[in-house]
C-alpha cells in the first residue's frame, strides 16, 4: 500500500467509525471522548475471581479502558497448539464491565525479556511474528471488548546488526541516491547511516506490523507507545508513522524515563514529554499509553512511589496537552520475575490505593464533562522550542569515548537539556510553549508575527533548513538562538568555519568558542548577568545590534531581518539557568524580545509553578500546578475574555478569585472558565 | 562411595585416629587440641638456612602448625620428571622442629594465577589433576610431619561455562526431576539453574578431590578453606561437604574479604565470619585457615597492615567462636610476582614482627591451658540470625543492570548486610548470636521457648520453609522479621501479591512497599524513632497487635502464634541502624521482645564493644574487645554462677572486678571464670 | 643498514647539509636556527584563496615552518590514480611565502581515525604503506618547500596482537638469548615480553618507515613526534631512535596529555615534558612538534582554550629547554569530523587570534636574535631526576585489576608522579633539574661531586644498575632515594626480601612497609614534619646516620659511601608534598644535602614560579614564569658573572633590577644577560 492509498484508507476508516455506535468507538479523531484506565497484566496462575475483580475495579473507578499484553508465550497449550483461553476470559470480563481493551502484541520471547524485542532477529523470525499476528488478530478482531491494537510495546532501542536488519539495510542503502563525490574536492565527513537507517528501520517494522494486522482486521485502530522520549525521539519518524497509525502514544514513567530531571521537576518533564508527543502526532489524536502507577523496587532507574498528588499532576498534564485520556502501568502487579510486585495501582490485597482512587476521581470529573473535554484543544503560546534529530545524532557521535568526561556539554543530553531549559523557563511564566522536532514546525505559513522559535544548542543544522528559518524571520517571526546552534551541519562539517551561511540571518558569525568552566557568569555591559555552562561564544558581528559583555566583547547580536528579528547569544545560557536552578535572569533577558500580550500567562516568573490550558468551544480549562515547597498566590494574565472561573478539581485547598489564584504546594488546580 | 558409606568411613577414621599417638593427631573431633601457626611459602630460590629458620621461628613462637602450598609447578625437574626435593626439605625441617603441615594441593597453573584455578577446564585437565594427586599424596602420606590435606585453596568463584562444567551440568540437569508444567496455568518464572548448579559443582569437585586423595591416603584429615564468605557462602553447600570433610576452615583477610565493613568493624566482621563457619561446620571441627599476617601493597582490595592488637583480636575471636586454632597468611612473604614482599609476619630480614610475637604469646597461653581450651565450646545466646542462599541468589538476579544505582537495597549485599546489622546490634549487647544459613538451623526440636530467630531482609523464602517457621513459633520461639523478607519465593514469584501464605504467622500482609529515601526516620506512634533505609512497608494487619506510625498507619505487627510470637516490621531498619551507626534505637525497640535473663550479656548497649564466651567444663572464658576510641567500663550480666574471674590475656591494661570490666580502647581482654 | 652504517650515514648527511644553502637547511645539528610555525590542515574543499592566506598569515607572523598531514586518502582521484594536486598547491604557496614544510606521512586510513594507525595490520598492509611512501616521497623530495619528513604521527599506543605484530614478535623472540632455567632452583617470575616487545616494535616500525623514506630521499631530515609522554615514554627507545632520526619531537597538548596536572601546573608539565624529550634526544636536536593552539570542544580529555599568556609560557619553556622552535596544532581548524572547528590559532573568519599574534611576536624576537638563540644551550642544574621504564612496566603490571582502588600508589602514574614531584620541588627553587630515563644518564664519568640523582618511588631496579649507582656515589655523587624504590627488580622479584643487594649503598634495608593512609604526617625526631602518601617504610639501618621518627623508629638513613652519600627515606614524600601542594617542607628537608652554590636559582622556595636558563656564548637567557595568583618579587642567585640584564620579552609589566625580579601573575619574563 503506498502513501496515497494509505491516506484514502484512513478516510475510509474514519467514515466506517463514524457509523459505529459510540460504545465501541475508539479514538480516531481529535474530537473523540477521553478514556482512562490501567493496564491489566494477564498471566498464568490468576484466578477467575481475581481477573473479574480487576475489571470491576476499573469500572468502579470510572475507567473504561485497559491495555493487555497479549503474550504469545501464554497462548499455546502443552502440545504447542494455539489456546487463547487465558485472554478470552479477560475479554469476557472486559465486556461484562464495559471496559475496552487495547491489545498489545507481544510475540514469543524469553521470560527475562521485560519489554519485548524491538526487531525480529531474521526473516524466519519475522515470519513467525506474522503467523502470531494472523492467529491473534483473527481470533480477537470481532470481540466487542476490543478497542484497538498496539502492534509493539515501546519501539526504539533495537539492534541494527542482526540478520534481518542487515537485509533491510542493504535494500535501504541500495535505494538511496548516491551523489558522486570527487575525493579531491568534496569535503569528506562522517557517515550517519546507522542513525538514518535506525530511523527508517523502526518505521519499516512498525509499518510492517500494521500491515500484517490490517490483513486480518482492517477496522480497529492501531496505536503505539513511544518511550524514553528525550533520547529515543532521535529514532522516531513521526511524520512517517502518522500515515498509518490511528493514534500516537507514549510511556512516560518517572522511574525509567525522566533521568534528566529531579523529582520536583517530574511534572515539568511530563509536560515536555506530552508536548513532544502532541507535536509528533500532528493531525492524529494521541493518548498517554503508560503512566507510572505504583512503587518500583528493583526495576527502573530511580525507585519511587508516586504520591496521589503526583498521579493527579501527571494525569492533568497529559489531558491538558490534549491526550485523549491515559492508561496507568499497571492496575495489578505481575507476580513473577522482573517487576514482580511492582508498579501497581492496586495494593497486594488488590484493594485500590489512594493513587487509584485519585485517578478514578479525575476520570469521573472528566467523564462527567465528556462533551467539554472531548472537544478541548490545548492552547499553546506562540513560543516554539525546536530540537532536531541531527543535533541529537551529532552529539552522540562527538561525545568523547572515555569515562571521566566532566562536562554536560560534552555528553549526550546537552542538546535536549538545552531545549528543556527554555521550555521550563517559559513554563515558569505560565506560558505553554510547543516542543517540536524541527520538521514538525509549519514553515509554510506566510505570516509569523508574534511567533517565536527557540533554537537552544541545536548543534547540527542542515543547510536545507536555512531558508526555512529565513522565511520565518523575514515574515515577522522572532528567532532566539543560543549555545553551539548551527556549529555543524548534519555531517559534522563545521559551517561556522570560513563562510558562515547564516551570517545574514544571525547578524554575523562566531569568531571563536572559549571553554570557560562548568558554570560561569556571563556579564553583559548593561549590568545583567546570565549563568552559562562550559562554552562562551564570541560574535563577529556584521549587522544588527551587538550584545556586549563587560569587556566590550560582542557576546551576541540582535539582528532585524525582514519583518522579524534574531536574538543570538552563542553560549549555553539555557543549561546555565537550569543548573543554577534560577530562570529569572534568563527570562529577564528574553522577555523584552517577546510579545506575550495576547497570551495566557503569569504576571511574573513563578519558580516551580506551571500552567497549561485547554480551549473547548467558548470555555477555557486551566490546569495550574504548584511544585514549590510553599503555597503561592499568582496573578493570571490574558484571561480577560473568560469569566466566572470555578474550580473543577483540586487535591488540596486552592481557590481562584477573578484572575488571582491561590495554589497549595503540590496541588493541581483545574479551573473552568466560561 | 555413597553417602552412607562415607558416614561409616568417617567413624572408621575417627577410630583409627583415636589409636594414633597424640603427637601426630590432627583435628578430627571437637575435643582436639588447638594448633597455631603461619603458612610457610615454599618456592625455588630459598636457601636451606632460610627454610630451617622459618620452621624454627614457628616453633619458637609456640606454633606447631603450618600450611604449605604444594606447587606442582615446583615438583618437576628440567626433564619433566617428578622431583619433590624442594618440599621434602620443608617436611624434614618441619619434623625437626615438631611442626605439622597442612599440605595444600596446588596443581599446575600459570604463574599469574594467585589463588589457583577453581575447576579444571576439561576432562583431560581433570585427569592431569588426578595424576598430580596420585604422585603427591603417595609421596608424602607417610611423612611424620604431615598433618592433613587441603584439597583446594579457597573454592568458590569458578566458571561454569568451561567444557568440564558443561559436561557435569548436563549430567546434573538430567538427574533433576522435572515436574510437568501447564504453560497456561502454572506461573512462569526465572531459572536459577546457574546458581543451583554452581552450588552442586563446587561440592562435586571438592568431593572428587577428596576421593582422589583417599585413593592413596585413607587416613589423614581433609580440610578446606572458604573465603570471601559474605558473598561466596551462596556457593557453599556445607551440609554436603560435612559428609566427606574432616574439618572446615576459612580465609578471612581483612584486606580482601571485609569490603562490607570499615576498619573499626573488622573485629565484628571476623566474629560474623567465624560464626558462619562454625554453623556451617555443624558436627565437624573448624579451624581458621588463613588470617592476614602483614602489610599488603598492590594485592588486596584495601591496603593495610594489621596492628598487633588487631592480630590479637582476630585470633581470640576465632578461638572464642570455636576455631581449633589459626594459621596466618603468611610467615614469610613470597619473593616474586603478585604478593611479592606482602602479607608476612616476618620482616624483610626474616625477623619476627610484633604481630608474630603477639600471636606467639597468645598461642603460648592457649597451649599452656591445652586441656581447658581443647574442651571449650562457644556459648551462643539463643538469638539466631538466619540468612538464606535463595535471598542471595534472588538479590543478585534482581539487581538493576546499570551502573549508577544509588541505593544499597537495590545492590548485591543488602541481604547479607541486613543480617549483619542484627548480628552487630546484639553484639553491642554482649550477646553472641549465631549466624546461620536457614538450613543449618535445627527446626526439628519440640520446644523453642527463649529462642529467637531474626529474618532480616531475607527477600526470598521458599514455600517449603513456611511450616518450619510455623513450627518454631508455635512451639515458643520468637521470630523477628524485617525488610522485604518473604517478598518473593525462591523463583522470584512475589508471594505477598494476592494471598500471602504467611499471613497467619506474620499477622497480616504487606499492603505496599513505598520507596522513601536512602535513610529516613520511621516514627512510631509511641514516640520511638527508628532509622530505615529505602523502602517502608505498610502492613495490612489481620491479627495481633499493630505497630503504628505517627500517621496511624500500620508499619508492623506483633502476632502471637501458638506459644510464640512474631515481631514483624517490614522496613529495612537493620541497614538503617547500620548506616546511621547507631544501634541503640533498634535495640530499644527489639529488646522488650526478647528474654535474655539467662544469657551472658552487657547491662546496656555498648557501641564498639563485643564479647564472646567459651564454656569448658565448669569454666567460662570471656573474650571482650573494645573497638571504640575510649577506655570503657562495662557491667557484665549472667555470670553469677561463675566466680573468681582472672585475666588470662590482655594487650593493654584492662581489669575485672567481680562483674565490672575495664577495657582499654583496642584491647582484647580474656577472662577465665571458675 | 646496520647500526655502524647508519652512523656513517648520519655523518654523511650532516656534511651534505652543511653544503646546502641555509635557506633550505633544516635542523640537523644543535646550532641550527630556530623555526616557528603552526600546522596547516590541508583537506578537500578548501579554496585556493584560503590556502594562500594561511601561508601568508604564517609568514606575516614570523613563522616559516609548517607541518602538513599528507593524507593518502586525498591523493587519489576518482579512478584511484595518484593525484597530488591538493598538496602540490600547498607546497607552491609555501614556497611563495618562504615557509618550509614538515611532511607528515599519513597512509590511507578510516575517516574516523583521528591520529592515524600505529602499526600496519599485516604484511600486505605494510606493503601498501611502502608503495604510498614511494609515490609520496618521490613526488615531493625535490620540492624547494620540503623541510623534512615525519614518518608517523605520534607513535605509541598500538596493538601487538595483529598479524604483523605476531610475525615480528616471533622473529624477535627467536632472536632473544634464553638462559636455561632450573625449575626447582631459579626464582620464577612474571614475563614482561609484551612490554619489551612493544618497545622493540615501535622502534622496528619507525626504523622501517625511515628506511623506506631513505630509499627515495637520502637527504631530507626525518623527525618524529612523541606524545602523551608521561605514559608513552615506557614504549619509546630513544637511544635506538637517535641512530636513525635527524631530530626528535613531541606533541604536548594540555587538553590531551597533561592529565596528571591541574591547569595551573601546565607550565610545569610542559617543562617536564620538554626535559624528557631533551634528554631522550641526546646528541640530536629536538623540536616541539605540536603545541595546543586553540579551543577544543568535543575532542581532548579536558576542554580549554589556551590564553595568550599560556601560549607564551609553553613556547618559551620549549625554547628554554633547547627546542629548535615549535609548531602549533594548528593554524586552521579542520572542517569536518572529529576536531572540526577546534584547536586552531585562527578564528572562524581566518583572522589571527591573540594567541597567534603573541606566538608571532615571540617568533619575531627570536628570529631577530637568530644567532643568539641558535647557539643557545639549556643550562640544567646538577640535579637529575631519573625514572626508569622497568618501574613503569612493573607498576602497570601490579595495579589491582578492580575498579574502586582508592590510592594513587596502587595505580599507574605513581612512579611518574613521584619523579614529577621532585622536578616540581626543585623548580620552585629556580633550579632546572634534568628529567631522564635511567639509561640516559651518563654513568661513565669519573667524578660526580656536586651531582645529585633522585630516585623517587622507582619501584623496579634491575640488578645490572646497582653498580652504576655505586659508581656514581663513590665518586662524589649524592643519591636521594624515596618511596618503594628498588623494592622489586625488573621481574617483580622483591629484592628487599632476605638479602637486600643495595644495603651497602643505602645503608641498610627496609624492614617493613606499612600502609598508613592517603596523606599522613611523617614526623621526624628533629621536629620536621613531611607529608607522605600511603606507605611508610621502616629502615633496618646497618651503617650511616639514622633519620628518626618521633617514636625513635628509623625512617631513613644518610649513608656515606666512598666520596658521596645516599639520603634514603623509603616513604612517598614526593607525592605527599605534591598532593598537599606544599613543597616547602620537602625542600627544607632536602636542601641541606645539596650544594647549589654554583647553580642558578632563587633565594628561597617560590610556590608557582619556575625559571629556565639558556647559555649562548657569553650570554645567559633566563625565562621566569609566574603561575601564582599574585605578582611576585624574587631574588635570583648565581648570576653574579652576568651583567646588564635586560627584558627581551614579557607579556605583562615585570622588570629586573640587578638580581631582583618583579614578575606579574601569569607573566613570562625573558631576560638577556651579558
Amino acid at each position: 500500500m503506498n502513501e496515497k492509498k494509505f491516506k484514502l484508507y484512513r478516510i475510509f476508516l474514519i467514515i466506517v467509525y463514524m457509523s459505529i455506535p459510540a460504545a465501541i468507538k475508539s479514538q480516531v479523531s481529535g474530537n473523540d471522548v477521553l478514556m482512562f484506565g490501567a493496564e491489566i497484566f494477564i498471566e498464568p496462575g490468576q484466578s477467575d475471581q481475581l481477573i473479574e475483580d480487576w475489571f470491576k475495579t476499573l469500572s468502579d473507578h470510572n475507567m473504561n479502558l485497559t491495555r493487555i499484553r497479549m503474550f504469545e508465550n501464554y497462548m499455546k497449550n502443552k502440545s504447542g497448539k494455539w489456546d487463547f483461553s487465558l485472554f478470552d476470559k479477560a475479554f469476557e470480563y472486559a465486556e461484562k464491565y464495559n471496559v475496552k481493551i487495547y491489545a498489545n502484541l507481544f510475540p514469543e520471547t524469553s521470560f527475562t525479556d521485560v519489554g519485548g524485542f524491538k526487531f525480529p532477529y531474521d526473516r524466519e523470525h519475522l515470519n513467525r511474528v506474522a503467523e502470531y499476528i494472523r492467529a491473534l488478530v483473527s481470533h480477537f478482531k470481532n470481540h466487542a471488548a476490543l478497542y484497538g491494537w498496539v502492534p509493539i510495546n515501546e519501539p526504539g532501542g533495537g539492534s541494527i546488526r542482526d540478520p534481518l536488519a542487515r537485509e533491510v539495510f542493504a535494500e535501504w542503502k541500495n535505494s538511496q541516491e548516491v551523489e558522486e563525490k570527487n575525493p579531491l574536492a568534496d569535503i569528506h565527513h562522517f557517515s550517519f547511516d546507522d542513525h538514518l537507517f535506525l530511523l527508517y528501520y523502526n518505521t519499516w517494522y512498525l509499518e510492517w506490523l500494521t500491515r500484517e494486522i490490517r490483513k486480518h482486521d482492517p477496522i480497529h485502530p492501531v496505536h503505539v507507545n513511544t518511550h524514553q522520549i528525550f533520547e529515543n525521539v532521535a529514532q522516531y519518524d513521526f511524520p512517517a508513522w502518522n500515515k498509518f497509525l490511528t493514534s500516537l502514544g507514549g510511556s512516560a514513567h518517572a522511574s525509567w524515563h525522566f533521568g534528566y530531571f529531579r523529582r520536583d521537576k517530574y511534572a515539568l518533564a511530563m509536560s515536555a514529554n506530552s508536548e513532544i508527543i502532541l507535536s509528533g502526532a500532528g493531525k492524529i489524536p494521541w493518548l498517554m499509553t503508560e503512566l507510572q502507577g505504583g512503587n518500583n523496587i528493583y526495576s527502573g532507574y530511580e525507585p519511587l512511589c508516586p504520591t496521589p498528588e503526583e498521579i493527579a499532576q501527571w494525569l492533568w498534564i497529559s489531558v491538558a496537552t490534549g491526550s485523549k485520556g491515559a492508561i496507568f502501568w499497571c492496575l495489578n502487579p505481575r507476580m513473577s520475575g522482573t517487576e514482580a510486585g511492582e508498579w501497581a495501582m492496586l495494593d497486594f490485597q488488590n484493594k485500590p490505593t489512594k493513587r487509584l482512587t485519585e485517578a478514578g476521581k479525575i476520570a469521573g470529573i472528566i467523564n462527567k464533562h465528556e462533551d467539554l473535554f472531548s472537544r478541548a484543544k490545548p492552547v499553546n503560546s506562540k513560543i516554539n522550542i525546536l530540537y532536531n534529530k541531527e543535533s541529537l545524532w551529532v552529539e552522540h557521535r562527538m561525545t568523547p569515548g572515555f569515562d571521566n568526561n566532566k562536562f554536560e556539554a560534552r555528553a549526550p543530553g546537552a542538546v535536549m537539556k538545552s531545549a528543556i531549559s527554555y521550555f521550563e523557563a517559559f513554563s515558569q511564566m505560565g506560558l505553554q510553549p510547543t516542543f517540536k522536532e524541527f520538521q514538525e514546525f509549519d514553515f509554510e505559513k506566510k505570516e509569523y508575527s508574534g511567533q517565536t522559535i527557540v533554537l537552544a544548542h541545536q548543534i547540527a543544522l542542515p543547510e536545507k533548513e536555512h531558508d526555512k528559518l529565513r522565511h520565518f524571520v523575514s515574515n515577522g517571526g522572532t528567532l532566539i538562538v543560543e549555545g553551539l546552534t548551527a556549529f555543524y551541519d548534519e555531517n559534522v562539517i563545521s559551517i561556522m568555519v570560513n563562510e558562515f551561511p547564516l551570517s545574514d540571518l544571525f547578524g554575523g558569525n562566531v569568531s571563536e568558542y572559549f571553554f570557560e568552566k562548568d558554570l560561569f557568569n556571563l556579564e553583559l555591559s548593561n549590568g545583567h548577568t546570565l549563568k552559562a555552562h562550559a562554552f562562551k561564544g564570541i560574535v563577529n558581528a556584521k549587522e544588527g545590534e551587538k550584545i556586549l559583555g563587560t569587556q566590550r566583547e560582542t557576546i551576541g547580536t540582535i539582528n532585524t531581518f525582514g519583518k522579524g528579528k534574531v536574538v543570538w547569544l552563542p553560549s549555553l545560557i539555557g543549561i546555565g539557568a537550569r543548573n543554577s536552578n534560577n530562570y529569572k535572569p534568563l527570562l529577564d533577558f528574553l522577555m523584552p524580545f517577546l510579545d506575550i500580550s495576547n497570551e495566557l500567562h503569569f504576571e511574573s516568573c513563578q519558580e516551580g509553578i506551571l500552567m497549561k490550558n485547554l480551549k473547548s468551544g467558548e470555555n477555557m480549562i486551566s490546569v495550574i500546578i504548584n511544585k514549590s515547597k510553599s503555597n503561592r498566590e499568582i496573578t493570571l494574565k490574558g484571561f480577560h475574555q473568560y469569566k466566572k472561573p470555578k474550580v473543577l478539581y483540586q487535591s488540596k485547598t486552592g481557590k481562584i478569585n477573578k484572575n488571582r489564584v491561590t495554589v497549595n504546594s503540590e496541588d493541581t488546580l483545574v479551573i473552568l472558565w466560561n
